[in-house]
């Protein structure tokens, strides 16, 4: 979550000024800003084209705790809409917002993955096949490294029956997602989407975008023939070159969200 | 059709004052402003894209009437445009104003499903393809569960001879797809597009987005293997609670559209 | 060609006064004005993506005469871009200005089919696929009922040897063309693209818009499985009522195009 | 590299004038120019579409250095980040600036083909399935007659051994990646993307547009059945043709990519 002093101030004067939150400490400040910046962008790019799917990022102040919107597009969003939530799932300070169901899918990864700072969660289309086939999401795009273990798919069904409404809304399912991911960057959702998590904000966000590309390269190719996939070896490699440049993306998706997304 | 009074106001001030129609009950000014932003927004989500294809609202004021634009291209819809039209298809006040020829798949449906309060006629290519191969539609995404009896096919040679313009453009042929429909919430129509119902404008909107959307994905999933779909549970239960979230994706919907279509 | 006088007024306003062809008569100001929009039209849907492509439509006031813009991207094209044509391909008053190579498609379309008074020539890629495959492009789309004969394919093999550059420019290359045609509304050129014509520049421009919807609605439904096209009673009767009801799209179309292609 | 006088003073009118690179001679500025709107069409036309990929062009004042953007999006470059590097891949005055690390891709190439003078770097999503399938893309389209010999494969574990990050970054991999290249137009990096060169930065724009429109088409065509191809004569004789219309499509891609990509 490392953003430049000059750009927390611009983010703050385009979104609007931030919340009591912010006034806790300038890492959470930084982290709202990143945050509604980051809404922004999984709205433009596709990856949350609606009012579903939501981004959460860690509190740098309490690793307990966990920032994410009130229950609305992220397209929308901004610093007023961010509420601070704690790993069961209950909100410090609701001030009546509405939050959304599936909370419990941030609230259980935080807790089983102490190295995860934000998670994305998505309905994306171009994944979804992967998930009602059980086609394997590998990596054919080096932009997409970390997808080299193939992504795992969460079945609801196993966790909670036939009769769910599709949702991860309780704790329980929400750990049982949490444990399907293991130690994945990327977990699909049958039938629903997917989530990606990531030591940042960029990263988590980054890794759902190229996810998405990624999907839509291996659609084709698999109608092509036999596919070449990245090695293991090549996909950690470029995995961790590619973290080490997110922000040359970064910057051109914030200033295409920010001209695109509306200014509140 | 709940729409916040502040929220009705905008939408007059941003679209133009409504006609005489208005000022004949608020639910009647509420519903012609949630129809002219509903329309907006099916042209803006491509559920509309040219100057075919068309939406309804029964009548908040009277369950024998329902609203429809004039003749014209969803995306320039504006109050001026609404009229009102009986049951069998005539309207109040025409006032020389050229009507949809195929208004009688709206009025059919509302005579045969008391339960229904608006209607979509729509064209998106997505959806064609299942039509015309007789592939079942069937939700892969959650957002569709409501499509979990697989939606019905309207084969017009069936109700009206191997010699038809392929328009449902008479009661009798109104009568037969709404018999084809049955309860379900979507019909397909062989060669022609589809009709999405719905017991509020929100809904049959949502319902004609999420349609496209899993035909798309469903598209996608065919070509890869077995698909495993939502069942009957599953489908109910998230249809249930999808319906009473519209609101978080009309509000961003409803942005994109004001912004995208022409202010008149 | 029928255009309200308001609306040439219009299109003359925002896209700039006609050269002195426009002074020749009002049929022929009419015709510029249309033809200027209907350029911006074919950019803005897809029709024609760059600087290739072209439109033509016959002189009301010779008909051994039409009009084509310089060569120039159809997004560009202005009034003081179109130039008067014979049917045998020369310009009446050149001024300098490049000439499309293709015109000899125009000139050999108008010569063999006294009726069609407008052409366009494309190189959507939804249509590609079917003049390199042979696969008959037949209607599953009602928009596209003119195509129940299913369109022919030029494969310029035949009437140019094995060694030409693919360009029809020749008037011989032409007249070929022009036979392959036959009474067809839409011609396919094998690795080219297609020409869709009208008896009205309206007519040429929505042929060649649900042509290329009736390509991506047919690709995906021929992998589905066996489909069931409109038969040609269906396809006679639609193509008719169609016709009637252009100028709907017409109107959001200009709108539209209007609005994202350049205002020069 | 020929662009009239006139067109360069409005590029640095709008793009901001150039540092002290262009005051060397005037064909170095209108190489700068050219360049700046060269990366904006390449974002704006999706070939693009991130902080990845680039493009190059040999300096007119000396063959063995070239300029290149700092790493930096392609959508956003302006004047003030074009850096000059020798065939050594080593930064003349490098500012601090960050450089791509597959710089060694331009220098090796421009080494071994001393009629390039320009070369696209780019990650476009519809090359890829050709790369990972070993599927020939070869020409369906005429305005990619250059395809004509099906681009070349460069698989990176033949010059890198299985253990690479998938990355161009050396001078041994880049000399790698020419001798694959050998006289062709384009090469495809299996898993990565594709390289397109070109004689004019407007070629290799142009030649990396076109590819990408001919692998959509192809993607298609390959699931209907049997493909014709452009023959040899076909593909040398149009690709000649389309080399000297390069500027109409140029005009309109680079007036849509000014008004599409920030203004800085």
């Amino acid at each position: 979550m490392s953003i430049r002093p000059t750009l927390v101030a611009a983010f703050l004067c385009v979104l609007g000024a931030p919340g009591p939150l912010a006034a806790q400490s300038s890492g959470v400040a930084e982290s709202i800003a990143e945050f509604v910046v980051a809404n922004r962008i999984l709205a433009d790019q596709g990856v949350i084209a609606d009012g579903f799917g939501h981004l959460s990022c860690r509190s740098p102040a309490d690793p307990n705790r966990f920032f994410m919107s009130r229950a609305k597009a992220a397209g929308l969003v901004t610093a007023d809409d961010v509420m601070e939530i704690d790993l069961a799932g209950q909100a410090l300070d609701q001030q009546g917002r509405r939050m959304f169901s599936e909370r419990f899918i941030h609230a259980e990864i935080y807790k089983a993955r102490p190295e995860v700072n934000a998670v994305v969660h998505s309905h994306a289309p171009a994944l979804l096949p992967f998930g009602v086939t059980g086609t394997p999401l590998r990596p054919v795009s080096h932009m997409a490294g970390f997808l080299v273990r193939a992504a795992p798919v969460f079945e609801i069904r196993e966790a909670g029956g036939p009769d769910t409404n599709m949702l991860v809304s309780t704790p329980e399912l929400g750990a049982a997602l949490a444990k399907v991911l293991g130690q994945a960057p990327v977990v699909l959702m049958r039938g629903h989407g997917f989530n990606a998590v990531g030591a940042s904000i960029r990263q988590a966000v980054s890794r759902s975008i190229y996810a998405e590309v990624n999907a839509r390269v291996l659609t084709e190719a698999l109608k092509m023939g036999s596919v070449v996939y990245l090695n293991e070896s090549e996909a950690a490699n470029i995995a961790k070159t590619n973290d080490a440049s997110i922000d040359r993306s970064w910057e051109i998706w914030k200033i295409r969200a920010l001209a695109n997304t509306p200014k509140l």
